[in-house]
């Protein structure tokens, strides 16, 4: 019974490893897609694309050491717990990669456009987002709870500032129609952003979840609305 | 070990009942969801909105029940990969529901504005992603591989209209500057309808997985693309 034990916690302690990798895999991806929009580097946003190809194959392979570690080990309760939500986790870092690869393509094409300057808001958000994904990503790490709770609620704050990018650029739109095409893929940038911050927030919830046992995406808040963690406000786009 | 394996069959089969059952729902929300934006009913639309909670509070309870049937009966092979399938396939379920809301909310927005023509190339996805997400249930119900296979195939149909309803939009916004901020609310529903299908994808990716048993998602296709099923093309906005 103890060897079983110390098996398992030893394919528990790898799988989170290889976890790990892929969150700072990801992370690395965000980082360049950001530096290509801002420094209008072509090369860069490339690399990024070209780097999503390792994020794919790390994903399958993680969710087929899950399997295998389900099969093979059958582990129950808080175990149990923890590799569905490994399993869950890496879908959602995979997405973040793709999303990093989106923007990474928004970059290359604005960087073949005259340069424009990023509207107020939407210059606001990479740095917010990043320090999002490096929060849950330490609260995954240390199943730290609290963290989690505080990464959760943080993303308001993205969904505010998408809001206002929409509002921003709808009105320089009307303005401007020679920046339209400037414009809308600025109004995608801001969107991947705020759908990377959602990812983020389900990381953050698995992590409640695996630390309290407790579902919290859908739970209905105190001012009444279902939600994750706290309220989803309405995107405008 | 007879009767466990009756016990565990039964299991399955009401995990099976209950993912249709939130197929159903999720399949109706979308329906009523173009309906509000086609005759532009803003109460219809309201009741989308209101439906969500149910779909909500489904997938929760399935992935309850999942866990309860790893920890209970801990499946191996062909029953393991089920019960992770349906881990996976509500999580995009519930995600069909709530871009069916933002659908909702586009059309409760439209339906306030002065009438206009959807983009020609938008009038056309509604139907088409609804008879995808139809298919995928199908293939889902009875264990399709082929069926699944086909549907991922038709994703790319449902990208190539997003890609012109983008196009169309943008020189339109460049031509009336008034008809902007509808424009946009159009872009949107074209990029909700296009998520709808790449979710639909995911299931029809975890049916061939149930059925064969192989990862499909990120397979180096013939075409040197590393890509869900077939390519996946590059998104506009």
């Amino acid at each position: 019974m103890w060897a079983v034990s110390i098996l398992i916690q030893h394919a528990l302690h790898d799988l989170k490893q290889r976890t790990l990798r892929l969150g700072g895999l990801v992370e690395q991806a965000l980082e360049k897609s950001i530096e290509a929009l801002r420094h209008r580097d072509a090369d860069l946003a490339a690399s990024v694309l070209q780097g999503d190809e390792e994020i794919d194959r790390l994903e399958v392979e993680l969710e087929e050491e899950c399997l295998k570690l389900l099969a093979l080990h059958q582990p129950v309760a808080v175990d149990l717990r923890f590799v569905v939500a490994i399993i869950k986790l890496t879908n959602d870092l995979e997405r973040i990669g793709d999303l990093a690869s989106d923007i990474a393509e928004r970059a290359a094409a604005l960087s073949g456009q005259p340069p424009m300057p990023l509207a107020p808001p939407l210059a606001d958000m990479p740095d917010l987002v990043r320090g999002l994904l490096r929060q849950g990503l330490d609260a995954l790490v240390n199943l730290d709870a609290e963290l989690a709770q505080k990464t959760c609620a943080e993303d308001d704050r993205v969904d505010e500032l998408h809001r206002a990018t929409f509002e921003h650029v709808m009105a320089r739109m009307a303005e401007s129609p020679e920046a339209i095409p400037r414009l809308v893929q600025q109004l995608s940038v801001s969107r991947y952003l705020e759908r990377i911050a959602d990812h983020v927030t389900n990381i953050a919830e698995d992590v409640i979840y695996l630390v309290e046992g407790r579902i919290v995406r859908h739970e209905v808040n105190e001012r009444g609305s279902a939600s994750r963690c706290e309220a989803e406000p309405e995107r405008p786009a």
